[in-house]
């Protein structure tokens, strides 16, 4: 056993993938002290994104003043990796959910921030920006964040204005003649693990806006300002984002990033494998640990254990995923190059319970997959 | 992969021995169509051990008629392994509590049919007899079962009767004189995994008489009652099973099989694992599979698993344990030869449910140890 790979996903609302990686490197080296272990926590693109790349790759964590969900002023950061080259932004520094405590107000909450970040980061020489969306109190559309970066919006009266939720049914005209020359030959990529479209009962308002605080008559307004400003990007920008699976997320940033920005939008992991340069990385590998906190049928897709899965088989190398549920219908996992699936579980509790002693019992059952192993290597 | 050994305890209410080795069986047969699996299902005493024994091993299974628990005729049973040689014989195949169905009277209850049943064995020239405690209906502390066999048990008045739990007191001598001549030159054997004494607080009537049906006053009379014949066994035999460790188990049983038959107690599994030839089996095996419903620190003393473990250890076979629970405190574990336990829960729900999807859930937990052991032995 020379080289292990860690790679999980995290498991929602128990333990982030750094801690994962962590609890697992403990593990493995109390049974082969002198391996190589190289943990690669997985950004999701929301909070704690930017420390998932600067773990994974190293770099530097810039911090920036930018304007925040509801222009004040606050400090916010992005990350640098890549020898400069990169870029990585969470939206949530700057119009992230948390941020509004319990101020939740999605018709006046804005990305203006977030522009802010892309464009020091420009100024920093980075000619790659990868944005990380979820976790937004917002439902912009990113058209703060365009703001920000010069595109103008302006009204019936040929007024600009700074749209917000609230007011994305008031623009007439964009114009995006006068955004900042370094967009042009930038390459952005925004991650996004959802399929949900701009607008509609599957949209951004319908779905996410109420745990923004939105009541049934505000999702309807944003609803119809999605629905517009999809409308004038046709006319103005010749786009149409109107049925674009993901651009629903972070209340419609993810059709502003295609829009304004010329984004692509990728699956978060492909983003995260891409950027480590794990083809790479996996070769000379003995075997792969990934995870996710329930592994099914819905896992096929995108998630992150079967995006690392198909690389591990690529590679030839065994991937075994650590888990907390294993659902039925898992046969999928294993054609797409999942070598065993392990649940932590190891005493019978229900799920409120088995959250709070997540940590043992996967160190516990690291330990007894390394001594397995390991004792399997001598027969 | 040539040679797998499967001998796992049962996983109590949710699984026979038997049953978890037909499943374990299956899944290594789908990754390992031509390995050698031998199965060896754990007799623990109670109900099902002859069956286990004849899987185990081979033999036959031989019909007698006895008396029951209520001195009724009914069809009992003995199995007969080792080329004739050795009878095995559980004592609840005539004196188990399921046989008095509601009408449970332990003061009334007999093993007078497991005398017959040792009786029949010695007819058939069976030298050695494996004694199976457990799931007892009775408190007579053998004492039926030794009437049968020739022992005489008088009164006050010199009145020869035939004691039951209720009229152990009533015995002022034992006579052993009479009893049937082959039993000098047979060994007894009696399966015995508890450590409960004859009588007192933690004895045979205090702690598994309620099961049975006794009120707390029945309960003093019983113990009265196995406290007196150990006073007369004391002074007729010269024997003395006062304090002696699992003399308590099926009612008294334990007690009465050293006092009258000069039977050795041993754990379960030992008795198992010398009747199959274990550590002749055990050569040449690639790894062995045993179980049990929870190892915990509870696990380090008489049970299945750690009793296989010393074995393999010895041998220098690699043991995992699939277990229901893995407790805490379970490194002692590891260092008497286990290598490694998993849990057979995949999702976290509490036990009554568990329980009820344990079968599917072995399944699934060996199926991925049986990849994951293919698979790493392409690396």
């Amino acid at each position: 056993m020379k080289k292990i790979i860690l790679i999980p996903d995290s498991f929602k609302g128990t333990m982030s993938s750094g801690e994962i990686c962590s609890i697992m490197n403990e593990s493995i080296k109390k049974t082969y002290p002198s391996v190589q272990v190289i943990s690669i926590p997985v950004a999701d693109g929301g909070e704690g994104s930017v420390d998932a790349f600067l773990c994974a790759v190293g770099g530097k964590k810039q911090s920036v003043m930018v304007k925040g969900p509801f222009f004040e002023d606050m400090e916010s950061y992005f990350g640098i990796i890549d020898n400069g080259e990169t870029a990585v932004i969470e939206m949530a520094a700057c119009a992230g959910l948390p941020l509004v405590g319990d101020n939740k107000d999605v018709r006046n909450t804005t990305t203006y921030g977030v522009g802010q970040l892309i464009s020091a980061a420009l100024e920093n020489g980075c000619r790659k920006i990868i944005m990380g969306l979820g976790g937004s109190a917002t439902n912009d559309a990113g058209t703060g964040a365009a703001a920000a970066l010069g595109v103008k919006f302006t009204d019936e009266a040929g007024v600009e204005f700074i749209p917000v939720g609230g007011t994305l049914t008031d623009i007439t005209h964009i114009d995006v003649s006068g955004m900042h020359p370094a967009l042009k030959s930038v390459e952005f990529i925004t991650m996004c693990d959802i399929d949900n479209p701009l607008y509609g009962q599957t949209g951004a308002a319908y779905i996410f806006g109420p745990q923004k605080g939105a009541t049934p008559e505000i999702v309807t307004e944003l609803d119809n300002g999605l629905r517009h400003i999809a409308e004038v990007i046709k006319t103005d920008l010749l786009k149409d984002v109107s049925e674009l699976k993901g651009a629903g997320s972070a209340g419609g940033m993810g059709g502003g990033m295609v829009a304004f920005f010329n984004s692509k939008l990728q699956m978060g992991i492909e983003t995260v494998l891409d950027t480590v340069n794990f083809d790479k990385i996996v070769r000379g590998a003995d075997i792969i640990f990934s995870g996710e906190g329930k592994i099914d049928s819905q896992s096929i897709r995108g998630k992150v254990v079967i995006g690392v899965a198909k690389r591990a088989k690529k590679a030839n190398v065994p991937l075994v995923a650590i888990v907390g549920d294993i659902g039925d219908d898992i046969e999928a996992a294993y054609e797409e190059g999942v070598s065993a699936i392990f649940s932590i579980n190891r005493v019978a509790v229900e799920f409120k319970i088995a959250q709070t002693r997540a940590k043992d019992d996967l160190a516990l059952t690291m330990d007894n997959i390394m001594r397995f192993m390991h004792r399997l290597e001598s027969i």
